[in-house]
């Protein structure tokens, strides 16, 4: 079978590799699409190696079909359209507190293990859901995504009518704005790219440009005053975590969901107090994610082809990481893993 | 009547006032014992001089005697004894979401009007909580502050059991311990004033003082490795900050209570997403956490002998402040006003 090798700083090799029986517990999966994360590309620019050892197949955001089934797994059957979860669950830790998916012996599949840039993909039968009918593999990649955004949402608890923003449009950023509009949100993005700006314009939603406007003041135009009661903060930038604080109103929300991986960040502590704001981490998914996102790509409320910026083969991997760097605009690039 | 003027950076002077007959809706307090808060520390070093408008009376922890009611008041009589809830509600604004205990248009009595360092105050009929016999006019001095921690712990959202740290063992810090304790947390203070460490130890409380000790291996014993699922910052240190994110285990909330209000403070916004935690603003109090302040005093479980530095003359209000500068582990300085 065929698989891409991350192997070192800027480099992927398409090799071959021998499909892994399915042991108890365990599916072998035909990969179907598999899309590319901004997580991938930190791995394709070396500042990962420590954790991913390469040679390593990465790749996480994957839609598959069940191609055989290890002892004991009961609900799937072979042929069964899936998204995977993939997360692998160590030993429970009081310092967990039961919250699995970020405990403190959480493997992450496709970069503590193999991942799905590969024809054959044999993980875990907990980490599977079932797509229905009505969603293509192809739409079925970006269930992983989606459910970060669902996770993102939930932790907000956003409720029908507040007034949200969310700071970074990529791929992530837009999900979100479409599940909060889902939910029957006020949704304003702020963007400071023009091609994406033009895009996220053209998917209906209100943008700022911090870069040409003043966001306080558009902000406040656009809520009649009320500000925002619940901010997402996507773009990892000083800007946003800056801006972050003004723009929430009394008891308003901030979901941090970018990585701030390069220190720490200056942030205004006095608003917290003085407004009674919150800042809440979000990071990944549970299981219940993986349902919302899953039902709401089924019901067509995300213009998914809109946010495929290209579909290529697996045989092309190094091409498209290579060209990923140089579109800041990109969205979203899917690999058929078949191909 | 006795009044003490706040007339300039480091001085008090005491004067001389007439009464306020209340009008519609107010009543004439007999202001019994007022106590120094760090904010009134803060308007005697002069760096609140344009909010403030001096001269004025400042002053705002107080316990007082009704001593005459205007028309239409209700519910309180000549000679209760009552706490005051210093808070002048403004007009509502969209921004505030209805919590007017800190919205755009509050005006805090003490600060922005006349205050209690004074023998015959008139406020808002509404500004009154009733002390029940239990508790003596002393002790209902610390109302005010308590009603703080408790509205503090209330935001934090603290369970029986959870594991809790208060960073700064100041009056707040040692009354949000207290109600924490109430709760039935398992409280850790943290502090580095050796008098403040000695006299909370002598209160029962376990704490690490992190200028000898290091905090994180010492709270990693106190919780069996479960680290605190809830953090109170209340000592305005960046040392504290670069902490707080570094104790609270997966999903662990942060309750900001101290005044970062020099600038942007450097946080590990990386901590936030990594383990989901939370940071919550919080600020004054409402109607709620007074009934709740008044119910945990007259049970008798905070040691208020013990909080109690001083209680002096307001005669003596310039040697008070001029002593608290110079006594950095002194807890609570009470004022009699009528004497």
């Amino acid at each position: 079978m065929k698989a891409a090798y991350y192997t070192s700083k800027g480099t992927f090799e398409v090799g071959s590799n021998a499909p892994i029986a399915p042991a108890a517990g365990e599916v072998r999966l035909e990969v179907a699409y598999c899309g590319v994360c901004g997580t991938d590309v930190h791995i394709y620019h070396g500042v990962m190696d420590q954790r991913i050892g390469p040679p390593q197949i990465v790749g996480h955001e994957a839609s598959a079909t069940v191609a055989e089934l290890g002892e004991g797994v009961e609900g799937f059957a072979v042929g069964d359209k899936v998204a995977i979860r993939p997360l692998h669950f160590g030993a429970a830790h009081p310092f967990d507190k039961g919250h699995k998916h970020v405990g403190k012996n959480l493997k992450f599949i496709g970069i503590d293990s193999a991942g799905a840039f590969q024809q054959s993909w044999t993980v875990p039968a907990y980490t599977l859901h079932k797509l229905p009918e009505a969603l293509s593999l192809e739409h079925g990649a970006f269930i992983e995504p989606l459910s970060v955004a669902c996770h993102d949402v939930k932790l907000g608890r956003v409720k029908a009518g507040e007034n949200c923003l969310v700071m970074g449009g990529g791929p992530i950023g837009t999900l979100i704005a479409f599940v909060l509009k889902e939910k029957g949100a006020n949704v304003i993005m702020s963007e400071v790219n023009k091609t994406r700006v033009d895009m996220l314009r053209g998917l209906g939603f209100q943008v700022v440009n911090p870069a040409e406007e003043n966001l306080l003041e558009r902000i406040s135009e656009l809520t009649g005053t009320a500000m925002i009661d619940c901010a997402f903060e996507v773009s990892g930038s000083q800007a946003a975590v800056t801006s972050m604080t003004e723009v929430v109103n009394v008891r308003g929300r901030i979901v941090m969901v970018a990585i701030h991986g390069g220190g720490p960040r200056q942030v205004d502590l006095f608003k917290f107090f003085w407004s009674e704001i919150e800042l809440i981490g979000a990071r990944l998914y549970e299981e219940d994610d993986y349902e919302e996102a899953i039902r709401i790509a089924a019901s067509g409320a995300i213009p998914f082809e809109t946010l495929i910026t290209q579909v290529r083969n697996l045989d092309d991997i190094q091409a498209v990481f290579e060209e990923i760097d140089n579109n800041p605009a990109g969205m979203k690039y899917l690999i058929n893993c078949q191909a």
